[in-house]
Order: C-alpha cells, then sequence, then structure tokens
C-alpha cells in the first residue's frame, strides 16, 4: 500500500474503487478461512478443489509474489527512512540488505514464535497513522480542498492504463488477505473466528489508511520535493519537520519491515507444503537436525537480496510482476472455493458459493486486463517465470517417483544372504601411524589386501615402499605414478584395471584412513584427500557391476 | 605509477628522487636475481641469509603488498577509463569487481602459460605512452613551461610529508622488480641474464614514463577537470578527445590490468613456497587433483575483492599501507643479500655487497621516514597486519608440527595383528532396496548387527519395524524417538551408550546404506542424512576408547 502510493500520485476514486476490491476480496476470503480451518492457503484451496494443475499455478504465484513482497517491502521501507535522512540515499541497497539480514538472522532464530514483537510496529503504525489522518481530515474540513496541483505523472490522460497501475499498486495490501488464511492455525481458538475477525479489522483499517491517505494527498495539494516519498511529502506537510515527522518515517520503515516479514512466515511454510507433495526438494520440509523450516528462510532471503541488488531503489518497477502473481492466486483460491461449495453443498451452500464467484469474477478480471495492459512493463516476466517453475515442480515429483520404484522391494528374490568381501584396497598418503588401524583392520576382514600410494611427487614413492616393507612384510604396496599430480584419477584407474583383471566375485571394499584433527578449524590445514576420494569413489559407476563399498577408519590427533 | 600520479599533482624534483631510488633498487635486485638464479623472492632471500623471522616479515610484507596491488591497479584502471567515460563513475566498484572475475578466471585456466596474451597491452602501452610523451616533449620545448598553476594540493607546503607522498605514490612501480625475481626460472635461458635485462629495460622506461608524464604535467599547467585522473588530464590536453585520447585510457586500464596480473602470478607462488615451508595451509601447495595454485589464486581474488568493496573508489587510500610492505620486503631481501655475499665471498664480493647495502640503507631509510611520517594515515595498519600474519604464520607450522610428531611410527609396540570387527550398527531411513546390499554386508562381518531407526515422524517406527521385521527375522532393529527432529542426537547418543553397556572389545563398526543419484545434481534433492551421520561420527570423540569404523554402502540409482 504504501510501496504504491509511494511511487504515484493517486486520484481519490481509483482509491476508492481500490477499497471495494479489497473488501469484496476480503469478504470472499473469510469463507475460506470457515471452509479450511486447518490453514487453507491457495494452493491447498485450488489442488483440493481444481486438481493438481491450477493448484501448482496458485503455488508458482505465490512463492514469487513472497519473494516480490520482501523486497519491495524493504526497498520501500528505506525510501521512507531516506526521505527524512537525506544523507541514506546513496546508501539504500546496503541499508535494505542490512535489514534483509536482521530479518533473516530474527526468523531462523524462530522469531514467528516470539510475535509479540512484530506486533509493537503494527500497533505503532495505528497510533500514529491514524491520528494523523485524522488530524489531516479536520484540517481539510476547516480550510477546504487546494486547487490540486498537477503532478507529473498527470500529463498523461487518466485512461485506463493509470486506473490499472493504481490497482497494482494497491494490491500489497492483498498479501495480508493471504497471509491470515494461510496462518489461521496461528490464532488463539476458535481459530476460525479469531482470523475472521482480524481480516475484517485488517481490511477495514487498510481501507481507511490507504482512502484517508490518497484523499489527503490530492486534496491538500502535497507535492514531493527532490527525493522524497509522497507519503513523505504529506506527512511533512501535515507534522512540519519535526520529531512527529520522523516518527511517522520510522513507523512507515517498521510497519514495511513487518509487511516483509509476512513473506518469511509464510514462504517457508508454502516451500515445506510443496516440498512434502514432493514438488520440492525434501530438505525445505525442515525435517532433520533442527533445521525446521531454515532452508526455506534461507532460500527467500537468498532471492529478495538479489532482487534487492538487481532493481535496487527501483524495485517498485516490480509491482505490476506482483499484481499479476497476486490476482492470479486470488482467483485459483476464489474458484477453488466455488467448486467446494457445489461439491460439499451444506447449509446456505449456493449464497456462499455466490460470494467466492463474485470474488472470483472480480479478481480474474482484474487480472485479464492487468496482464493484457501490463503486458510489456513487466506482466511477461510472471507468463515466463510461473510456467518455468511449474516444469520445475513437476520435474522434482517424477524424480521423487523413479527414486521410490527403484527403491521398491517389490520383485525383489528372497536372497538375502551374508555377503564376504574378498578383497580391500587402501589408498595411503605414507606409512604413519593414522594408517596402522586402517590396515589392521583390513587384514581382518580378508588376507587379500594391497596398500597404494599415489606419487604426487616424484621419486618419493621408493621411499615409502621401503618403510611400508619394513612394517607389512606380508602386504604388497603399489605405486602409482601421478604425472599431472593427480590423486584420484591414478586411482580410480588402478581399481578399474582390478576390476577387470579379477574375477573373484562381485564386492571390494575400499579402506581409508582417516586422520581427524583435535579441533574441526584445523581441518583446514589438511588436504582432506579422504573426502575426495571418498567423493570421487561414491559417485564411480560401477560398469563391471561390481559393488563397492568405503570403509573410513578415523584416526584422532590429540593436539 | 599511474595509480600514484592519478591522485597526485607531483613537483618534478620528487619524481627524479623517486626514479633515482628505483634505479638503485633496480640494479641492486640486478644482484639478487645472478646470486639465486632459481628464483629469489624477498622471503627465501631473507630466510635464508637473516633467519626465519626476517624471512616471515618478507613474505607478510610481500602477501599484503600483492594484495594492494591487486586492488589498487584495478580501482586505478577503472578510474582511468571512467575518466574517457564519465558515465561509468557510479559503477567503478562493479567494473572492477567485472575485471577481477575476468582476470581469476584467466589466471585458473592457467594464462600465466600462455604469456603473449600479456605482453600485447605491455607493447600497447610503449608504442602510445612513448610517442605520446615525446610529442609532448617537443611541444613544451618549443612553446615552453606554462606558469604552473597552484594545484588544489599545493595549499600544504612542500615538506618532507609530501615528498613521501610522493614517494609511496611511486612505489607500484617497484612491484615489478620484485616480480621479475620472483620469476626468474620463467625466463628462457640464459634465465638470469634474460631477466636482468628485462629489470634494467624495465626501470629505464618506467623512469622515462613517469618523470615524463609528472615533468609534463607539471610544466604543461595539466589541471584535472572534476571527476578525471591527472593523466587523462595530461592526455586530453595533448590529443584532444579524439580516438587518440580514447586508446591512451583503455591502454592505461589494460597496462593496469596486467599490474593486477603480475600479483596473480606471484601471489599464489609465494603462498606455495610457505605452505611448502609448512607456514600456511597444504591445500596453497596445489597438490591435488589439478589444483595447481588454483586455491592460491581464489585466495587472492577473494581478498582483492574484499577490499574493492571496503575502499571502492578511494583505494589509493590504501598506497602508504603499500609502501610500508614494499620497503619492508626490499629493505631485507638487500640486507640478506648483503650476508650473502659476506657468507659466501667470491668474485669481486666486496663490491656486490657494497651494492647491496646502499640499496638496503635507501630502502630502510625510506621504510622508517615511511613508517613514522605516515604513522596515523595507515601505516599502523602494516604495523598491526604483518606481526598477525607472522603469529598465524608460526601457529600453523606448530600444529603440522604436532601432527607429524602424533603421526611418528617411533615407539609404536610391533603388535600389528588382524582386527576383527565384533559388532555392527546400520541406521537406516526405512526398508528399502538401498538397504539391502548394507544388510547383507554388515552379516558378512559379523552375527552381532543391530538396525536402527530414527522416528522423525511420531508413529511411524511401528510400520517401519513390522517390514523390517519380514524382511529381516533375524537382525534386531532399534526405533529411537525424537523428540527435537533431530536425526543425528538420538543416533549418537544411542551409540554412546551401546558404548558403555557392552565391554565386547574395543572395535565397532557403522555401516550407512546410502543411496547415489544417477546424475550429481539430483543430490540437491535428497536429504543427505548418510553423510550428517559420517560427518558427525568421524568427528565423535572415542571418550572409552573405543574405535569406530564408518562404512559406506552405496547404491546406485539408475535414473
Amino acid at each position: 500500500m504504501i510501496a504504491g502510493s509511494a511511487g504515484l500520485g493517486l486520484s481519490f476514486p481509483i482509491g476508492l474503487a481500490i477499497t471495494i476490491l479489497l473488501t469484496i476480496v476480503a469478504f470472499s476470503y473469510s469463507q475460506t478461512i470457515h471452509g479450511y480451518p486447518s490453514g487453507g492457503g491457495s494452493y491447498i484451496v485450488a489442488r483440493e478443489n481444481l486438481g493438481t494443475l491450477p493448484g501448482l499455478i496458485a503455488a508458482a504465484a505465490l512463492l514469487i509474489d513472497y519473494i516480490l513482497t520482501a523486497a519491495v517491502s524493504l526497498t520501500a521501507g528505506v525510501a521512507a527512512i531516506a526521505s527524512a535522512f537525506p544523507a541514506l540515499w546513496p546508501y539504500q541497497i546496503e541499508v535494505a540488505l542490512a535489514l534483509l539480514l536482521v530479518i533473516t538472522l530474527a526468523n531462523l532464530r524462530g522469531l514467528r514464535e516470539t510475535g509479540t514483537i512484530m506486533t509493537v510496529p503494527v500497533y505503532l503504525f495505528l497510533v500514529t497513522y491514524i491520528p494523523m489522518l485524522v488530524y489531516g481530515l479536520i484540517r481539510l474540513s476547516l480550510q477546504g480542498p487546494v486547487a490540486p496541483v498537477s503532478p507529473p505523472a498527470a500529463v498523461s490522460p487518466l485512461t485506463l492504463v493509470l486506473v490499472l497501475h493504481a490497482f497494482s499498486a494497491g494490491c500489497t495490501a492483498m498479501t495480508g488477505i493471504e497471509s491470515i488464511s494461510n496462518g489461521v492455525p496461528a490464532f488463539k481458538p476458535p481459530e476460525s473466528q479469531n482470523a475472521s475477525r482480524t481480516l475484517s479489522i485488517m481490511a477495514f483499517l487498510m481501507g481507511f489508511l490507504f482512502l484517508g491517505s490518497i484523499g489527503l494527498t490530492q486534496y491538500l495539494g502535497v507535492v514531493p520535493v527532490g527525493d522524497e516519498t509522497i507519503l513523505s511529502a504529506l506527512a511533512r506537510s501535515l507534522l512540519g519537520n519535526g520529531p512527529l515527522y520522523i516518527l511517522i518515517q520510522v513507523t512507515t520503515l517498521l510497519i514495511l519491515a513487518v509487511a516483509a516479514n509476512t513473506s518469511f512466515s509464510d514462504f517457508p511454510r508454502v516451500t515445506a507444503i510443496l516440498a512434502k507433495d514432493g514438488f520440492l526438494p525434501r530438505q525445505l520440509t525442515g525435517l532433520g537436525d533442527r533445521l525446521v523450516f531454515s532452508n526455506g528462510i534461507l532460500l527467500l532471503s537468498a532471492a529478495t537480496a538479489f532482487l534487492i541488488i538487481l532493481f535496487g531503489g527501483s524495485a517498485h518497477a516490480l509491482v505490476p510482476l506482483f499484481a499479476v502473481g497476486a490476482f492470479l492466486a486470488f482467483t485459483l483460491s476464489q474458484a477453488g472455493m466455488v467448486a467446494h461449495w457445489f461439491r460439499l453443498k451444506g447449509q446456505n451452500w449456493p449464497f456462499k458459493a455466490g460470494i467466492n464467484g463474485l470474488g472470483a469474477l472480480v479478481t480474474g478480471t482484474t487480472l485479464v486486463i492487468i496482464a493484457v495492459s501490463k503486458f510489456i512493463q513487466g506482466a511477461w516476466v510472471s507468463i515466463i517465470f510461473i510456467p518455468l517453475l511449474i516444469f520445475l515442480f513437476l520435474q522434482i515429483r517424477s524424480h521423487y517417483r523413479n527414486v521410490t520404484r527403484q527403491l521398491s522391494l517389490k520383485g525383489l528374490p528372497p536372497s538375502l544372504t551374508p555377503a564376504i568381501i574378498p578383497r580391500v584396497v587402501i589408498p595411503i598418503s605414507g606409512v604413519h601411524r593414522g594408517i596402522i588401524e586402517a590396515v589392521n583392520f583390513a587384514r581382518g576382514m580378508t588376507s587379500d589386501v594391497t596398500g597404494v600410494y599415489v606419487e604426487l611427487e616424484p621419486g618419493h614413492g621408493e621411499a615409502v615402499r621401503q618403510v611400508w616393507e619394513a612394517w607389512f612384510p606380508d602386504v604388497p604396496l603399489v605405486v602409482l605414478p601421478s604425472p599431472y599430480r593427480s590423486l584420484v584419477g591414478p586411482l580410480l584407474d588402478f581399481l578399474d584395471q582390478l576390476d577387470r583383471e579379477r574375477h573373484d566375485g562381485h564386492l571390494s571394499a575400499i579402506v581409508l584412513p582417516e586422520f581427524i584433527p583435535a579441533k574441526w578449524w584445523q581441518s583446514v590445514l589438511h588436504n582432506q584427500s579422504a573426502m575426495l576420494i571418498r567423493n570421487a569413489l561414491l559417485h564411480r559407476r560401477r560398469t563391471l557391476g561390481y559393488q563397492q563399498v568405503i570403509i573410513d577408519v578415523p584416526h584422532h590427533l590429540k593436539k
């Protein structure tokens, strides 16, 4: 909302139209809340009622929008604070990235749980903005409207395009609605009623603030001076340059940071749902070592940082993009609700379906108009990226399905017999205490043990062989030359050759002696050759049908 | 050189003094080349002749200087091109980073070998700059000197500080000398003569270019206009705004890129020598999979990028820092040469020692004067960072010595007997085809096998147990609850408990079933739990004196 009006001189009727739109959507969504008390984001509602593809379209649109919301809110917040402290203008990107870092860290540490911190900016916003607007309205009613100063943008006639620009600009407010719908379970019981009430209050307040500030800006003839947002100009004209004005700007920054933060609670939740359904990498489900959603948070943070750096101060150019995504998700979700009522029937269902149908109609019409009229200004990006994302979703699910099929135990012959390792190879970096346990262990498994030394420095091999023969006279050692100083290459060639020469079974083992430093950071001082070898061996395709086992024998250093 | 004069309006006498200094150092260094035909950087000369600590001081100073050279040269090069195309000024940092990326990639791919590319800018520089200066000198001799316009800096009297500022500014040229001395083996045979001749030619050309441009700038009364380097102003006043002027600016950028590139051939070489001596992480020696010096290149690139971002357009502020490092290395290297001649004697040695002694005296005096007078402007940074680096060098060597001592076979009892594994634990993520080989392999090793399933989702454990018991009726399965959804924590606790309960030997094994996707990039779609477990186990300290072996049994997926 603020992001949008920051860039625009809007006329009051357009603001009114947006408010009406908002009201319809809010009404329609409050039904989603009652229909899906366990939290029904657009993805779930569309998927359950319309099918997988509409669900994925909604999901792709939403994910893009969450990233855009975070980027646009942060840059708009920085614009607000830089209006008060112009020295910050050259550092817009840096300040926005610093804010992003703070929000990311807070969310990684689980800020979502301590939601009370987040309510402070919201209340601060209400107790500063509402009195300011009321004061402005009183002043307006006393002194009467100023002859409207034509803003720079007013050169172009108030065509359909301008109306849509205003629509798009107002859309940021919409994510608040989607956010409540996604997060129903986070409300206190009775969840549905509380979420629904919050939604109504929010829609009302947003309408008042939106209409109030647009109306005042226009009728008081506020014009921004130099590098200043229009809301900063409004606050300055009402409150002067004193501490109250600065409080308003700081509050604007904070409320926009909260707006960015809603992305941080929603994006990871939606990616987790998608990951659970197999459409995104499994790591995003947050299973694992206390990694609850942290991968989703990091992904969002990286994408937002990328957009901030790419678009910098001109992030409001992304608003048309945002509008396409938001209205696409809204339309699909509302249409899904219509199907939901038709299927479920129940009390008053034709009325409920009617409301959702009206919502779908309004948002769908808006979507088509925006997509067509704003095609060149950025809507085409959505039309490229949404199908790309859906393609990615489907590819990922197809991979997971393949894996499940390959891992199935069906049709496996019941020949589960213990397997004996017939031969072992030990790559060594020299003869020292770190390899003793490894050699002993290998000799405990089989009598067919071969040591291998890759000669990285020409001539070193002979010395190693002498020490080896003194300690392990009964174990053969092979010295491999390495003309290109490669460790892994000659080793893999040797193993391949061995597999070809010996036909003594389909199982063999590599024993890797690995010494572990006393402190983890000391490992930067070592070559990690065991790790290099292990990675190469794990991904080595066994062409001859051999199965190779890799055995790490750690040797712990004491200091 | 250009970096320095870019920031300064120098007076001719100071330029002359710098040229004399340069000549002395060049003379003195040509002896180092003959004394150390295998390439004697300041580190080697100082270490061999004066001891380890002086060697490390020289090395620390050099490493810092190579980074500064790369950063200062690139930002100065960008300033040169932005003088011709002022639209680039706001993107100084971005352009410098892009150049850095190109140089880094070229060096990683082995540009050093195809040195011919590098000679193009050098010849271009000579065939454009020399004619320009000659033309300028002719014009000067025809029209006579202009009444010197007082540059902005001339407000301060020409004190010792200003002289030193000029000295420092001239120092960038010095690294060329160190570079030749380091890289003697890269010359065609006879290496010493060719390197020495190159050094003389370089010193002469630099003196001519340096004196010529400073003299012309002063006597023609050239004053930069707006955001412009002084050399750009000189070229513009001589050549106008046409293509010749642009050629000069492009050439300046290219020659400075070459200057930055010398750091890229020297820094990795010096770090490799230090790493071989155990003062830096072993990875920098470039042993390993074709990683020839690439770690050194990446380290230099990261440090340079950091400085460019930190100092941006004002990188010439780093010049005092640079001067301290350069003169410290020069002084130590020359002093080392004096000791070298005293020890070695040989033909004409008192004369040779005298020349090196003069070099050491001149550079040493300059060092003291700079360090004292420029202490506040940045020299203090060197005085902090050089000891810090030396401390790091010594810590690293002490770690490597500790490791060598711990890995020594001395005093090891000759009880090298095959070791038998008494018991095996297999963590599983479910019962599927990927674990079959692992279980069979474990049962081939011992009859004491235990399966472990960590229950990340409450309630899943029972279903897993039923399938397990159907397939492996003779192997017990333990289901571990995980209230915090942690995979590794409960597993480690279970293993600790097992070690405490069983006293059946000091060796046990973990068998990790690990499925390997067909394509490497598909691994982003899997949880990498085998990797997580392996890392945790490798670094687990065996408190009860147990030795634990980790066995990877890969299962290759086909698509």
